[in-house]
């Protein structure tokens, strides 16, 4: 008979990963499915990662979660989706049956998460974060399937963070959102020219988050819906085979492009949302200078939900 | 037999109108057709406007243009094609013949503009200076008609400015612009309990002028092309309905949303333009903030192609 595990430890870094057809508008706030597609580029996690230990112990009393050192509710509803879901699935695999081999699953936990960047300022902290988070889970209860669509309950983006290289996330039609997921559209080792910099405008918390932001702009932007239901189909299809040739002029036009019409988005919802300062238009405007400059574009720029240059 | 007029001269005034639905893009850039309508509260003279005066005589040899003291180009396309209209339609209504009581077209002119406030800091400038030009030009030659549709051909928001209190732009069908003219809606007794108040945050001229600005947003924006085709008419009938009804509220409101549309189809032109600054997000989330502590709309704000609000 095996002796009884009574402690477990599992160790993950997650990588941030930056959209060029970006992300921005649920239509389920519950189960996070977007109103669009969108499509990645996963960073290398040599500068930018979270790294999150999840341990599982008899002696534990309770779930508790620590954030950058700093004890945070453990009970968040989407902490709580993810951690819900990998017991889900580690349960289904096991047959239903307790085996002492195997980590219990009425074990409570205690999970450790760190980021090596600035928090919530725009960095896609929560993408790599929860997709750290469930991946550090998964590997506790020894599951080895893709958990992509967990990550998406935790946070839309940290489906596209399960991978590298550049990563759709598929929008998906069913109402359950099963087939809401990401997927490789090509590995890391496609287009090694390609270098990411990252400008850092700013390390504060961002105005107004992410979830609360998309919300009102789906409430109340006709501009989201016109770009959801129109615009992003035929960028995604252009971003594709921009990709897939490695062209780079057509890939940094869209990427800027559809990094605009994001912030436009915001700039059309009411009250309206603005995440680009004077600094951050002065990086747009040196990059438009620079490629005008070259007669051609050698650098391009994105900005997610904060005023810092990608 | 009357004594031949050697000397002539016509001075006017006219006001800035400030645009509640915006015009932003043209669909015929030679005759100034727009491709939506849109909708303005013409200001009062007493602060800011354009003081135009218009001369004629045998004596000059030139034509020749003054703005704000200085000397310009008369040989402007818009400016010429005021001339030419206004001239044209004092030939017309003398059928034709030269008369020696009335002065001759032949004579060469003279014409001195002055704003008493900033030019081309996104204050209405050319609207003001257009709609002046048109009008001390119709009333050297005696014409008494309707002129809209000559002021336009200088700057096609100067249309408004030639009527005051509420004022629409109808886009018009026809290719010839000929209905595409200016009404007036509600006359400025209609709503004395509003009040108009101009923050200006820069008076130094935009970066992007708004002939060029709006051509390259028709070139590259998606968004305007739906802006214009579907939001616009729905919020014209919308806003047309709160003009009437006095409804602060909702005139309130629609002007800051369409104000930010406007903004947002600026940052979705490619490259982007941006006329905010962050002392303009600075009050635009003042009048935010203020409010919602009053729990009903008592400011609204709109933003006209530069960073000062009105």
């Amino acid at each position: 008979m095996a002796a009884e595990r009574t402690l477990a430890m599992a160790t993950c870094t997650a990588p941030v990963n930056i959209a060029v057809i970006k992300y921005w508008g649920k239509r389920d706030t519950d189960l996070i499915l977007p109103i669009n597609s969108s499509l990645s580029v996963t960073l290398h996690q040599d500068q930018l990662r979270t790294t999150t230990t999840a341990a599982a112990s008899r002696d534990f009393t309770e779930d508790r979660l620590w954030l950058n050192g700093k004890e945070a509710d453990v009970g968040h509803p989407r902490v709580q989706a993810c951690l819900r879901e990998v017991r889900r699935l580690a349960r289904k695999r096991r047959g239903g049956g307790e085996d002492a081999a195997v980590l219990s699953l009425s074990y409570k936990i205690h999970i450790a998460s760190e980021n090596n960047f600035p928090t919530a300022a725009g960095l896609a902290s929560s993408a790599a974060g929860y997709a750290c988070l469930v991946s550090a889970l998964a590997r506790l209860y020894g599951l080895e399937e893709e958990l992509s669509e967990v990550a998406r309950r935790g946070s839309g983006s940290a489906c596209r963070s399960m991978f590298g290289g550049f990563v759709q996330w598929q929008r998906g039609e069913r109402p359950d959102g099963t087939d809401s997921l990401a997927l490789q559209v090509a590995p890391e080792t496609h287009w090694p020219e390609l270098r990411v910099l990252i400008l850092v405008v700013s390390g504060e918390k961002k105005p107004v988050g992410s979830t609360a932001g998309m919300q009102t702009s789906v409430e109340t932007s006709p501009l989201l819906k016109h770009r959801a239901e129109v615009v992003v189909p035929e960028r995604l299809a252009q971003m594709m085979q921009h990709i897939q040739e490695r062209d780079f002029e057509g890939f940094g036009q869209l990427a800027m492009r559809d990094s605009n019409q994001f912030h436009a988005t915001c700039l059309d919802t009411f009250p309206p949302i603005f995440y680009l300062t004077d600094v951050s238009r002065h990086i747009i405007a040196l990059a438009h200078r620079y490629n005008a400059h070259h007669g051609h574009t050698k650098v391009a720029y994105t900005f997610d939900a904060g005023p810092n240059a990608v």
